[in-house]
């Protein structure tokens, strides 16, 4: 039997596992609706550095020494990095989890980017490339505001279509069975330091395409990303041959409370109803009080609510099997000013409780 | 036996074809030693667009084009793409072959992206997650001036040890046994088509670390990237249990005429000698008269060579076996600005006549 499945996507036949995972966010992150669940909260969002892009390097980089510690293991014990922010040529990351030392492989799906790091990540695990990889990507508010927006000073007025840049990072180590096998085995530690049991793995991915709607309202990033999400959940059914009720969660990046209606609008227009399983973590992150408008977004948004709140639902057991579907909208300062349009990405991961 | 090799090396255990490849270049390149080489040259560098960025997607649209007729085959044929750029947030890529509909993987290793993306295209393929993919990279003088240094307006005087982007795209179709065997089986066509049997794979690859010597200076890329070739050339040898004597070249990216130096010297104190084979695509791109001082450089620099210059030296049988390296220098225009370092990173891709 192929790995290969449809015309999009890939089944693993070996396990891949989360073997564990790391949050840490900013202080808008921390006193919103999931504010205890994560890892680590800055007291500021400045993490003891002068400029918002290090202030970003740090957060990649306690995030991932968070994951490392969570899973008993080093950066020595990684064999490959998978890793990507917002910033111009990725800086976040050349200066963050960069300097671990780890073999890296740099990536860029704007937003999308966690997926895209589980997806590659688990393809090098899955292949027999790496038993242990990490992935990390991240965003911060104010570094992204300076990338693709106004100056913070400016005060700019944003629409209630717009969302908030989480700060935030998620790393994830992802393992073989062997992997697995050794970091379990030592079980005297697993009751006496705390180890949790990995609970969770990744069984598929569906690679997305990069779909262009014709929207070019940078303000309205919902919209411009939900065509995308809905390409790669279409697809992601027939290569599967599965329908909404295989999930008990299909969760998209960060579409926001905008993106969310028109995602169940486009796929309802296809025959597919995903409003009463669909979740959207850009909608989880904040609650109505924040002033966050549409829901957050970034690549650091959907990779600290896999990392803080699905994962634990999964291995609490309240849910089996989720799609984890981040999405990206592809733009640039440059891009924007040129009067183009805002094309999008979204790659789907099955996660399954083991 | 395990694929993976050493500390950051992977010995790929499956064939994976380079079916074919296409380079085009801008006028500049077409006016160099390897001018004749490439599949297509631009009538002038706009490539019939009105901004330098169109003119980059343009001419990496064209590049893949240009790999998909040489391999008789559409884009419809190609199970994922892995694609990067030099510019803010990939977007020559994300307008550029990003509209071709494949499911994408968007990367990030700076002027090394050519590297990561045959790494990565070669994994999937062995790895059995699909049995073509496309890699492909791109850069472009004027879109990366602007980008990175001065508007070209401003007549900015460059030091000798500058390097001058070069102005191209190249593109790679990988294959795996039965993408061979669809490709040549058609053996009437072979003759009658033009069809060149595919003469080179990829059988291994050393994943690059981030490497920061602390260098600052944007104006001498070339040694802020040499240190990182040197550490993963050294890192191979080791993996591998070979010498510089295995390749018939060894060859970087755009290390250019400073670099080059840097880099044979820092390994000769390790005590390893390449100055016999070693080779620049950023010095073999333009010639003397061509006032490119140091050299070419960009992510098209090391991708048009390898397709035009040293893919045929294999398939003609000058050379049975080298060491691809592109390398990176991981800068932005804010990281630069806030006084940062470069750090650098260096795939190496071996590849050896069938």
């Amino acid at each position: 039997m192929s790995k290969q499945l449809g015309a999009q996507s890939i089944r693993f036949e070996k396990p891949v596992y989360i073997l564990n995972s790391g949050s840490v966010v900013g202080t808008k992150e921390g006193a919103g609706p999931l504010g205890k669940k994560f890892d680590r909260v800055g007291k500021d969002d400045w993490f003891g550095c002068k400029s918002w892009e290090d202030a970003e390097s740090t957060l990649q980089k306690m995030a991932a020494e968070t994951a490392l510690e969570k899973s008993f293991l080093e950066a020595k014990d990684i064999r490959y990095l998978f890793t990507g922010d917002l910033l111009g040529q990725s800086m976040a990351s050349s200066f963050g989890v960069g300097s671990l030392g780890i073999p890296t492989f740099g990536l860029y799906g704007a937003c999308s980017t966690c997926g895209e790091s589980l997806a590659l990540g688990s393809m090098a695990v899955e292949g027999g490339f790496a038993d242990r990889v990490l992935c990390v990507t991240s965003s911060h508010f104010a570094s992204a505001e300076k990338e693709f927006r106004f100056p913070l000073d400016y005060g700019n007025q944003r629409p209630l279509s717009a969302s908030w840049t989480v700060t935030g990072s998620g790393a994830f180590v992802l393992g073989d069975e062997s992997a697995m096998n050794s970091y379990v085995s030592d079980t005297t530690s697993v009751v006496s330091q705390g180890k949790r049991i990995p609970r969770a793995r990744i069984t598929g991915i569906t690679v997305g395409r990069i779909v262009d709607f014709g929207l070019k309202d940078s303000m309205n990033m919902g919209a411009c990303m939900a065509p995308a999400a809905a390409s790669t959940i279409q697809q992601h059914f027939q290569d599967f041959a599965v329908g909404p009720e295989e999930y008990d969660r299909i969760v998209t990046g960060d579409l926001g409370k905008v993106g969310q209606r028109v995602l169940i609008d486009l796929l309802k227009e296809r025959g597919i109803d995903i409003s009463k399983n669909h979740m959207d973590c850009g909608i989880e992150i904040y609650d109505e009080s924040q002033d966050a408008h549409a829901g957050g977004s970034g690549c650091g948004c959907s990779a600290v609510t896999l990392s803080a709140f699905l994962l634990p639902q999964l291995e609490d057991g309240a849910w089996k099997k989720i799609l984890f579907m981040p999405t990206g909208a592809l733009l640039s300062k440059t891009s924007f000013n040129e009067g183009k349009c805002v094309p999008a990405i979204a790659p789907g991961i099955v996660i399954e409780r083991v």
